[in-house]
């Protein structure tokens, strides 16, 4: 049943799935957002674990520690949603072409972000960053523009993929 | 890249990974959700088009067609979501193997819905519902649930796949 | 005052309060996203009692309990919101004379599902999910779709009212 | 089927339907906000109607329209939202004897906030008003304080019922 | 680079900056909905705290706990928004002329919302209201509508400014 | 009262406010999330303004033009939202002392925010993008980060402020 939709697909989208140029509504899209947001579950992991090196917890600290899972499952949250945006929107035919393995990499970030959610393993937040960047180096590789690794420039003080644009 | 990346996916998750029985926390996916929208989505460009065939739009006309684009717009982002969810945190390696193809339908639910947010044609509507009733099935087959076809009851009066469950 | 209100309501509305037909914009009224919204609240509070059983929480269980409740609080709200949306948009002069206590069973809805936001009591889920199934049983009746009732197909594998559509 | 499980309510919840000391979590209910919501949208359909009057509208006058219809509609919602909330956490046994035509208050509340969004039509949203004050008239009376009328402060300087606190 | 900035938005606004008539869309503006929201985060910490006051919290009272600190999170943040909104559309020129203090009570708002977030401490968020009143008292006296001070007609039964209307 | 609140501010706050250490819960800002925003408000005006060429709009385009201005308005209360979170949690005492006038800066990119709503002019929009610049290069400088302008790789093709990495 697959195929018959997919041609039927092809037949009704025709021209936009040949060409990279209809990305409409604005051609804006940025990886940035989901970097930021990957960073920040990384971060709100190490507070966390801080909390864990306590004996026991003041009801304050219990409260910190409610905010501090809300504010990672928010941002695992927004880190999906950014990366499938990108994905569903604006990758099409040439863009799969040049990344046959896009679609395997953006489902591997829905599992780890999920992971991310459920779990506070300061690997996962590592490994969540990573595929966020190698997406973004997809991302920008597409668009013809080159890129270069940096230390972000606040905690957690983890490698960040950029776009070069000087 | 990806290769070793998704290696050291798999060191992470492992046991989870090759089961279906980890969709944590709740187990509970349910497409029914993202059929509706799809089905309101139809409705709303059907309303739109009702508007169409009048020779001018009163100012309380206008006003209902921003409403209806704005509804429009709300639910295919909704049948969009509801889709990633399902398949970014339940779909695993058994239910890759038995629906190889499923990620590139969910991107074609992904292109097809950004298309109903940016046209009005019913065609590309119902065709979001059949590649979301396809998902169904196939969602549905994993769970070792039979599905039927029938017609909903309510408007648009399309076709739609449920579960047999008596 | 209650009664000269009415009296200018009868005289804005009109024909709309005598018909059902004026269910605008969409008509598209389903139950079945409240009843997967009730399931769900079971299903975290089951959740919630698994980590109740053991003598004392890791902070990852901590963790995971904030997020139980979280979801809880999100999903016991969607199923208060999904029925009001029913009750105060679909609902007109016919129906209330079908069901005349249909609005005692929305109030009832909304406490119970209040209940289930403060607590953390399987027998108000249970409850919570059997007022909604009332509610939809009313629901179908009142668009002359005959009902069954099936064991939910995923867990907490609890009895749903389903449309009769074959 | 209502009147058992309404039985069975009882016997779940008993003492918190005879009282109304039992309003957790926080016993702040306040229908300003709601009012204020009802008042804009007063506001908005003024604001729309103004642009009826112009021959044709400019592009920036559509999309000012827009943005009136969009603002309406969210407005709409809220005033719903507020009044249910009221009606649904703070309303019990005690509430519904002093008011016992209070749920069709809020259902005719719940009718006419979907006319305001349907329709750009002033007397709807007077009306509108007219009910949320009522309803914030009889939820200041179960609290036994005492209200006076007023015209708001700023557009669209209509009466708005207000606890009577000096 | 501020001052040629400056100098261009003059440019640009000109007369609106000169005259508080032009506070487009609605001129609706009431702190009530701040300080509703105010007088949450002290009910909330209220009862945070009675909880603090048991030898240890039952999974139950883990689960209150969580959710207390998830309402007061939201509530600390809707003071922040509805100050912020009342601030930057309709402050402008002959407001600040009168309270040439205001985007520092502002941002005094901003950094004490903050800190109802972080903390649990009721000074805080009594502070919180004060610098709320007082936003109101500055807003309503721009108006030209006289204020009084009243105790809320419900907890936690703090201090706050309302305007005289009668 | 302004001056006797903030002394009590300073009791409270005390060692918060000497220094910049203290931004819990994360020390992660980033203005691009903003400077994205700004950069899709000129892009929305610009798709609007080349609707506005054609002699008459088609139901489609009525349509389209309804999606534009709401993800006009949606981005540039991003665009607000994101700055104050900004200013609001992260800017104390130092940052003040470096930047005296960067609360006028922020309420400046509150009133061009609000004009990029009402209007659909490009200047506004431009405007928009160079306070938001003006504002990260301000924000970096607090942290020490050197910043270089480049076009964005992306459409509208304008003038941004990136921090400098490498």
């Amino acid at each position: 049943m697959i195929h018959s939709l997919t041609a039927k697909l092809d037949d009704i989208f025709g021209f936009e799935q040949a060409s990279a140029h209809c990305d409409i509504p604005c051609k804006i899209y940025d990886p940035c957002t989901a970097q930021v947001a990957a960073l920040s579950v990384i971060r709100f992991i190490d507070l966390i674990n801080e909390l864990g090196e306590k004996d026991s917890l003041s009801l304050a600290e219990k409260a910190q520690l409610s905010r501090l899972v809300r504010e990672k499952e928010i941002h695992a949250k927004k880190v999906k949603d950014e990366i499938v945006v990108i994905w569903g929107d604006y990758f099409k035919q040439p863009q799969f072409e040049a990344f046959p393995d896009i679609s395997q990499l953006v489902h591997n970030i829905m599992l780890t972000g999920s992971a991310c959610k459920q779990h506070i393993s300061r690997d996962k937040a590592i490994l969540l960053l990573s595929l966020v960047n190698e997406f973004a180096e997809a991302f920008w590789s597409t668009k013809g523009v080159a890129v270069y690794t940096a230390t972000c420039p606040y905690p957690p003080s983890e490698t960040v993929v950029y776009p070069k644009l000087a």
